[in-house]
């Protein structure tokens, strides 16, 4: 057991105090990370404030890490000491349903993926997140950030950049595809990027125009206001794919009406609230109403890869650790640009 | 212009009386078919009940038409007099856009389908159904009763066999694959028929164990209540498709949970509320919700043919004219197995 400095939420809507916890012994498989970079993810807010429900108390928020391997067990192959490595919104997994076998682990049926933070590990632990100085992971788990990569534009992409590329593939944007992602945010900004990178045509649907500049930096060939009528007039039956990251309420029948026949309105984003739809909207042109959680870890492999082989990271704002809780209000206000990064050096 | 017998509803929600529609002079593609019998469908009821919005009377319903070509234009080469034939859920389309190039004319973007009745042709006619006893249809928007499909069970499919069998064929429903027919009746007794003719096991979900044994005998392997809770504990994660045919409310989370990751619950059911659905469940396990709407010309030849090939119509309780608004009633009660199909000669 090591004792590590993290940031904490000690109870649903208390803010976030420095404290400190306990790290399980290294294991035989496992790896233990030096991390230096956390991102804030909105899921962190939306959990510390139990908004998805109830959770475990003390939290230790944090699924965007990045890091240095500092120690290995002695059953693991995949990583050295020096290694830098990343986790992503997983810790653990049953690893023997066909979910698990097919590199869905994030889907696992045999229990559930283990998440982490908020989470309890196979032995009935508290699993806690990256807002600390120092993790213990299965290696299996662990994912390796490409070099030329920096680390801390890499942590968002641990879960911004995976939740929108899973999807991306897996609904083909590519060329000849137009994708829109809705909502520009964290999780927006790095679909902008993927799906151009991916060579879709790419339109941002934000409420405003206000960061269209960088939307089309970003690589974005189109941007719309969607507090403007006239965008749903205009780009009716437009898009073969539209991945939506907004977690407020939204009137869905809008959105699947700029859909082509066969296009398919994914959300990645998690209203608290359950939605109002007519399922006209998706009758009407054999359309398709989904959602995807993340990827699996071969999978966010492949991305780190994908992202780094096209030379990008995440837009981040780097911050000290005193600065999280005037971050998480800054997050709800959407005043992030794109992502909110703790330097773990100042915990 | 020819008059004929019909049957109409003269006003919303006003009792279908008996009385005589004007038909076009047949055109140099039309094919004039008499009809000899007519399904009624749920969506008659809909429609003649301005349950979905605002209609045009007096109505004509009846989209599920089988007859005998009686007199054919000369450019019309696809149908000679004495034809078995049957016009479905619409009788033309703009033709041009990409959705009717590529024959999926009943998502016609240049315009819309123009359905059998209900709906305003070309020329800004009122179009009226099969509850009549002769119809004008344009050659490319008629389709072809195979030999050895009588016309009485045949008409049906031309609704309810489409409607069934172009979201299982374009969901992989075949074999290796489970799928569950939600609702036993018009619809849902067509897509256990088709589903088990594909060659996937198939399960009904229904409200009752009442029709269990008909189910059973039209190809189901197993049979649930919808009603007992356990059903949602024993099958969870089970399917990979669930095409529902109810258009009752339904609770979406129920069903969605009963899908494996990737599974897909394809409504043909139009409830004529808006549904309440917390997107977590289709997050989760990475699944869908769509909607599919009948089938194209040549998918309605298709599964004309492919049910000529395996032997099977619609199970039928052939009724005279004078019954329909009975008929309409035990429709609504679920009284009905499990399609009634007027025998237009009564008319």
């Amino acid at each position: 057991m090591t004792t590590v400095a993290a940031y904490a939420a000690p109870s649903a809507k208390a803010p976030l105090e420095r404290t400190t916890i306990e790290r399980r012994a290294v294991g035989e498989f496992d790896v233990l990370i030096d991390i230096k970079f956390a991102g804030i993810c909105h899921s962190d807010i939306h959990q510390a404030q139990e908004g998805w429900g109830e959770a475990i108390f003390p939290m230790v928020p944090g699924h965007e890490i990045a890091g240095v391997v500092a120690e290995v067990g002695s059953g693991v192959t995949k990583f050295a000491v020096g290694d830098r490595v990343g986790v992503g919104c997983m810790v653990d997994s049953c690893r023997e349903c066909d979910n698990c076998k097919a590199g869905l682990e994030q889907y696992c049926t045999g229990g559930g993926m283990i998440g982490t933070y908020n989470a309890l590990d196979k032995n009935g632990e508290p699993t806690y997140g990256g807002y600390s100085q120092q993790i213990v992971v299965d290696e299996n788990y662990t994912v390796r950030i490409p070099d030329g990569l920096s680390l801390d534009v890499a942590a968002p992409l641990l879960c911004a950049g995976i939740t929108t590329y899973s999807p991306l593939k897996h609904w083909g944007a590519g060329p000849g595809k137009k994708v829109a992602i809705l909502g520009m945010g964290g999780l927006g900004h790095m679909g902008v990027k993927i799906a151009h990178a991916l060579g879709a045509e790419v339109t941002v649907l934000s409420q405003s125009l206000r960061k269209q500049e960088d939307g089309l930096k970003l690589g974005a060939d189109h941007y719309y206001a969607t507090s403007d009528p006239k965008t749903f007039e205009e780009l009716a039956g437009t898009f073969d794919l539209i991945v939506s990251t907004v977690s407020a309420p939204l009137d869905f029948g809008a959105y699947l009406s700029l859909l082509k026949t066969d296009g398919a309105l994914v959300n990645v984003g998690a209203p608290e609230e359950p939605i109002s739809l007519n399922l006209f909207s998706v009758i009407g042109n054999r359309k398709t109403l989904a959602g995807s959680m993340i990827g699996g870890i071969a999978e966010t492999q492949e991305m780190l890869d994908f992202c780094a082989g096209h030379g990008f990271g995440a837009e981040i704002e780097l911050i000290a650790a005193s600065e999280i809780n005037e971050a998480y209000e800054r997050v709800l206000a959407s005043d992030v640009r794109y992502r909110f990064v703790i330097d773990t050096a100042t915990i």
